[in-house]
């Protein structure tokens, strides 16, 4: 069988049979974290051994608090010991390039470094240089590939194949790597996209990565299986591309009215952080066709996934 | 039995049962870290089976080094990971709902939440929202039920039984979260309390709480058993109603002579960080009849019981 | 045997026996780190049992990614759990002394505490306050002792005894506590010392820690077996004494020329974070003989055997 990449940079690169064994892999661990909240936590204390006296360093160069939190569960689970490293307090800003920090970061001992980092391609340098698994968390607008995969989970679990299937994403697609990781991946899975969001907010020729291109929210959910609603930036708010979140809310919001025109199968996701009333209203957000909360607990066991692949340790403890 | 609470979000709503056999578990927990350091650490290690495999989450929005340590020490003694969260860095500075920011991180793993905020409430809202415990570590003027409870711990093993002992809380009443969570600890254990400070730093009705107020610190600490010296906040300082420290200091600071005046028996508390030479002298501090150290342990002490309880695993572990 | 010392807060007051023991535990210990990296993780995995139960306090009032992080793993890999504050978010914000912070994490539960500093000789007044050992990561301008022992370390296993060996440190000595606990180490232990760099940044006296003054790269490093380095700290640049690192380069930057004019055995270092191109060229420090990823990993390896020895701890495991 085709092997695991040793880093997981971006989706674009990786075969759809690296796809489906990372999304296996993840579907075994969420279901076991299932059975640990009911109360059987056998066979999640075991995979305590899979990653024990390893050290995965989360290396974060942008705020997050559920993406880092989330690689930082997935890594103890595995029984890895975590070194969080922020931007501030670190050697970064006493002017030493972000390839020597990563080579000592190794050096001292990471088994694994997770990063984030403001500029595209940053994880891609550092791979490079090290030796060790470097797992991208997001860099610039480029890519988010855990994302895209726990996307990919929770859809599959609730739509089944997605070979056919369509989805519609919503919002600034110029700016949203988890909207460039899940084109790449939705793609390979086999479903059809729609993007669709302010015209000055969806950058040109992207139908070159796989999808149609609508004009209004209504037109761009059509026929959908599943809406991804895309979180809108505060930064962004107040320049020229978009005026004010009223705005945005009025013409892109997603509502009950409009989870009412899809399909009755047909379910809502986001990202998170999630701007109650802008994106997404909350009656739907908080319904029964939300995947908000089940995408976070996919994240989890993807990144538990992608770890124990990268690390090459997924097939010596199953 | 009583059960203990899901939450332990204030001291006003739990029953003098709760509180008994929260002290008595704390009190477990404090002799075995005691025989711990003395070298025999069996009983201490047993307990990180307790809660193995959890995840305890430390949600902090106001700047803490004690608590949050105490907190993070107490729930790796009993085997759980931490996930230490602050405000900076964290998705609430991204627009995301406070209850919104809890469900995510329960949906990725949390097994109990700690949080400390700025409004009064805060921690009550979220546990309306989330399945896991939360635990109140200090929110706003309101409640601070660990440290009356760790302030009970201490204060019983040197005087025994509280029924009809004398407690002394000198400062400001108005915004303290430790003194109302006191007053409602010693009134369930029978204690008589007096309060004293500035004028107007002693809120209008607070005898309803459960004290007599008073306008000197002679006069306040008459008879006292236990003298209580709250913190002074460096904020107010300076505003209308407390003009220097050293104008606090020369009449509510609490002098050798003061202790002096006092039964023998008696002593003195702080809940930390102290102002030395202004709440509280130096000499009086370091003294015999300081509590401070022995508060420091039996904070530590009763944290690991409030989560074990809270979690529903006191039992499970003896 | 001569008894390892309860703190370890600088090179000074260290024997000649004492620095041999702490490299000779050291150099096992960074032995099994390498073994571990080739698939034998046994003799590693057993460390986990030495401090177990322990916690390790790393409280840091400067910022610091290498030298926190490299704590952190040493504990770790001894299976202490790790607390880490830092100086935004703690106490010591709020008024409260540096001992009374020190002696509240003890009595929390600190089994040592790690401690950087920008004021000299604050980990020596914590440790008078404390019973835990108290280890210096960098106090001012004045120690930084396991920076040494690693230089040691890696100097050791590149030159054999460094009996009558000559070392050359280049740079700023004023402000350098890495050069001073060099200068003390690398005389303990026999070697010949001799520093240079801009006449603004080399200390009147100097001579009396134990070496040669010199006024030129060329003079400085004549018959050197290992050149030392020393960054330029950014805040010094632009002053009066430094006026730019573009100057430093040219007269005082390492190249390949100056390691070509050494002994084929030469070797290079740098304590990190390297500013490339200005105390060293990319060129030598990538080069074979350039130890500065081996000084990495020869920091964790001293600070797991500073706190097996300073917690009494290295012969229990043995």
């Amino acid at each position: 069988m085709e092997p695991f990449p040793q880093h997981l940079l971006g989706i674009e690169t990786l075969t759809r049979a690296q796809i489906d064994a990372l999304l296996l892999l993840a579907a075994g661990y969420k279901r076991e974290r299932r059975e640990a909240r009911e109360g059987n936590r056998d066979a999640l204390d075991a995979h305590r051994r899979v990653l024990a006296g390893r050290t995965v360093v989360t290396l974060f160069f942008e705020a997050s608090t559920r993406t880092r939190s989330s690689f930082e569960v997935a890594a103890r689970s595995l029984g890895a010991d975590v070194i969080a490293l922020q931007k501030e307090g670190s050697s970064v800003s006493k002017g030493e390039t972000l390839a020597d920090t990563a080579k000592n970061l190794e050096a001292a001992s990471a088994d694994a470094l997770v990063m984030r980092h403001p500029f595209s391609g940053a994880p891609h340098l550092v791979a490079r240089e090290v030796r060790c698994p470097v797992i991208n968390a997001g860099d610039g607008a480029h890519e988010h590939p855990t994302q895209a995969l726990l996307d990919a989970l929770s859809l599959r679990e609730h739509l089944g194949d997605l070979t056919g299937k369509t989805i519609a994403i919503i919002g600034d697609l110029a700016h949203s790597r988890v909207a460039r990781s899940n084109l790449h991946c939705l793609n390979k899975l086999g479903a059809r996209v729609r993007v669709g969001g302010p015209a000055t907010l969806i950058p040109m020729g992207i139908e070159k990565l796989g999808c149609t291109v609508h004009h209004t929210l209504a037109e761009t959910i059509a026929g959908a299986d599943a809406v991804m609603c895309l979180r809108i930036q505060q930064e962004r708010i107040g320049d020229a591309r978009l005026p004010s979140t009223r705005d945005y809310a009025r013409r892109w919001g997603f509502t009950q009215a409009h989870l009412d025109s899809l399909a009755k199968h047909a379910v809502v996701m986001h990202p998170g952080p999630v701007n109650r009333g802008v994106e997404i209203v909350s009656e739907v957000l908080d319904g029964p066709r939300s995947l908000v909360m089940d995408q976070v607990d996919s994240g989890v066991a993807v990144r538990m996934a992608a770890l124990a692949l990268c690390l090459g340790r997924a097939g010596a403890k199953r």
